[in-house]
């Protein structure tokens, strides 16, 4: 059971681009925030096969945009993140895992500056709004918090640029990582960033108009015939590969930074308060009990591959003792092994150690790599 | 299009009841509160009649509890909600909107005080959590805010009573409706209400160990056979006659309790401090501009019924003017008639007046109702 039917309904909001995602024989989705975000188009091994050497549009309407606007807009982002954001030019993109005070994980969105004193986080699968009106009432800032109508359409892949040079000048090749710039398109001013949810490379259009929707995935797909554009979504062969964590699946409220290697986004003390200060130097200082790690698990003697997780599997000793839990697997092509994310209690962690993986009633066998899945 | 495939992955979270609701047959699913709630099983009609008529097991674990407890809990339950908590008793349940400091509605959770200084809000289908977490450290109150692991089992219709009695003795007649009392099941002690998404009567069990869900869940049915039980869920037909909202659908964070009929479970200027009360003193003195109303549709002249909403369905005056919106629909055998929920400018609203619900291409004729669908 990996597939359920879902009923629609108004909430479960529509995106703008969902009829042409339903025309191009979208086979399954995931709801986020809910949203529909597609997860399968032909299968999840030929839209990764696609994605790596194509272009595909992705309806990544579900990464809706928190605004906060206002004199107070910077002191608010940066009271919920340890990343110093003060350094965030206008027209640029950062990442960064938003904190609570007990050093927990609320979400891992791409910050972006549109304005002097307006940011938009593009989130991950949680409520972020309802937290920052929350902290925004309790601490009477004076910001406008709001969730404008702005839903990104990703165009990844390595024939990406290409293709939006192609549409708007050789200017696309000069925009750098993480950065902004306004672009005409659907007859609309809107930002595209380069950005997105692969290791591909590509663009995220900042779409501004719902209904420009499907004028903007027409104009695309148009210019993209001659790359072989396909609609695609986030693949978990890719993002395993690549590295990507995904909140909700492999960290959550329950899980801080450190634990999950996310501390190489921030250096702890920067100067403007930030409300997981406290909670985070003192896991710097006591160290964590468990990390993330990357494992290759192995087929059985019978060549079964480890099943999907649905909720997490646990991790034991070849003795036997629980030590951790995988919480994302997929088989990837490249390495002919299924790669996992997991976490392992730390004395426990040692590249090339030999840990077991419970499925269920299967047993299979795995390795700690280094980053680089070796 | 009214099913989508959904994937299952750890962001969809299990309930303990799971197993059983698939060998039951579920043919569909909601998503709610990152969990699932089955939609249907037999067909929304066969459902309907036997709820009405025997006894059901609802899976509604997506009810999650956000529980506030400490010094500070009623304060700050108090501040989330015009309705005054602090007539509540403990083993009380009180339905209350939660409203912000601008009038918006964020969800309508049942309140239950299940201790001194412990409250559970059992939600709707939004984080409430990060909500109010970011109030608690925004204001520095002492309190402890976290989600249980409490999931409700709904035992729903007019043969409810009667089976809990076979189980747990003729105590059960004497529990009060929204009021709790302790029950030993599945070999534990844990509450249960006379509550439910209903208007057929019975029960809310909120188990509170995960891993008992199954014996919670066989103990229950081995003694309602006899009362014909069968696996059912909120049913849409039941809830549109009962006339119960639902929190996303019907209203969003956009409307405001006056607007959706609200109101009737709160007074206004109750002594403790409440973050609403300025924003809903200046709506009760301004009034209105939309009102949520009751309508029956007609079959138009083919005999097609107005099809299931997706967003919301335009209302418009015979001549063509918009004046609101269709939040939820549904045929009632009952009524012979598709019921439904609707916001109409308040200058339109008057019993019997007609109005056009256009869904796409098609048109349907529909009346306003009073409260009781007349």
């Amino acid at each position: 059971m990996s597939i359920i039917n879902v009923s629609l309904s108004r909430r479960l909001r529509t995106t703008p681009f969902e009829t042409r995602v339903f025309e191009h024989g979208v086979k399954a989705f995931t709801i986020y925030n809910k949203m529909t975000l597609p997860t399968v188009f032909e299968s999840a091994e030929a839209d990764y096969q696609h994605l790596c050497e194509h272009v595909q549009l992705w309806d990544v309407a579900c990464e809706r945009q928190v605004q906060i606007k206002g004199p107070d807009a910077l002191a608010l982002v940066e009271l919920i993140t340890p990343r110093d954001i003060s350094k965030c030019a206008v027209n640029q993109c950062m990442y960064a895992p938003l904190v609570d005070e007990f050093g927990g994980i609320i979400n891992d969105p791409i910050i972006v500056r549109v304005a002097e004193n307006t940011y938009w986080l593009s989130i991950a699968d949680s409520d972020v709004v309802l937290w920052v009106k929350g902290i925004a009432f309790g601490r009477k800032l004076n910001v406008d918090i709001s969730e404008p109508d702005v839903s990104p359409l990703g165009v990844q892949g390595p024939k990406a640029e290409d293709l939006m040079v192609d549409i708007l000048g050789e200017q696309v090749r000069d925009i750098g990582f993480f950065k902004c710039i306004e672009v005409n398109l659907a007859g609309a001013n809107m930002l595209m960033a380069r950005s997105g949810w692969s290791g591909q490379g590509g663009f995220e259009i900042y779409l501004n108009d719902s209904a420009k929707g499907l004028k903007l995935w027409d104009e695309i797909w148009a210019a993209g015939e001659k790359y072989n554009i396909r609609a695609g979504c986030p693949n978990s062969i890719e993002r395993l590969e690549t590295g990507l964590l995904s909140f909700g699946n492999d960290m959550t409220y329950a899980n801080n930074p450190f634990e999950c290697g996310l501390d190489r986004f921030f250096k702890l003390g920067k100067i403007a308060e930030y409300m997981s200060r406290q909670a985070l130097d003192k896991i710097a200082r006591d160290g964590v009990q468990r990390k993330m790690v990357k494992l290759k698990i192995s087929a059985d003697a019978q060549g079964n591959r480890a099943p999907a997780v649905r909720e997490t599997w646990p991790i034991t000793t070849e003795g036997g003792d629980a030590i951790g839990i995988v919480t994302s697997l997929a088989y990837s092509p490249r390495f002919d092994a299924t790669l996992a994310f997991a976490f392992i209690d730390v004395e426990h962690i040692q590249t090339d150690a030999t840990v077991t993986i419970v499925c269920g009633e299967k047993m299979f066998d795995a390795k700690i790599c280094d980053d680089k899945w070796q």
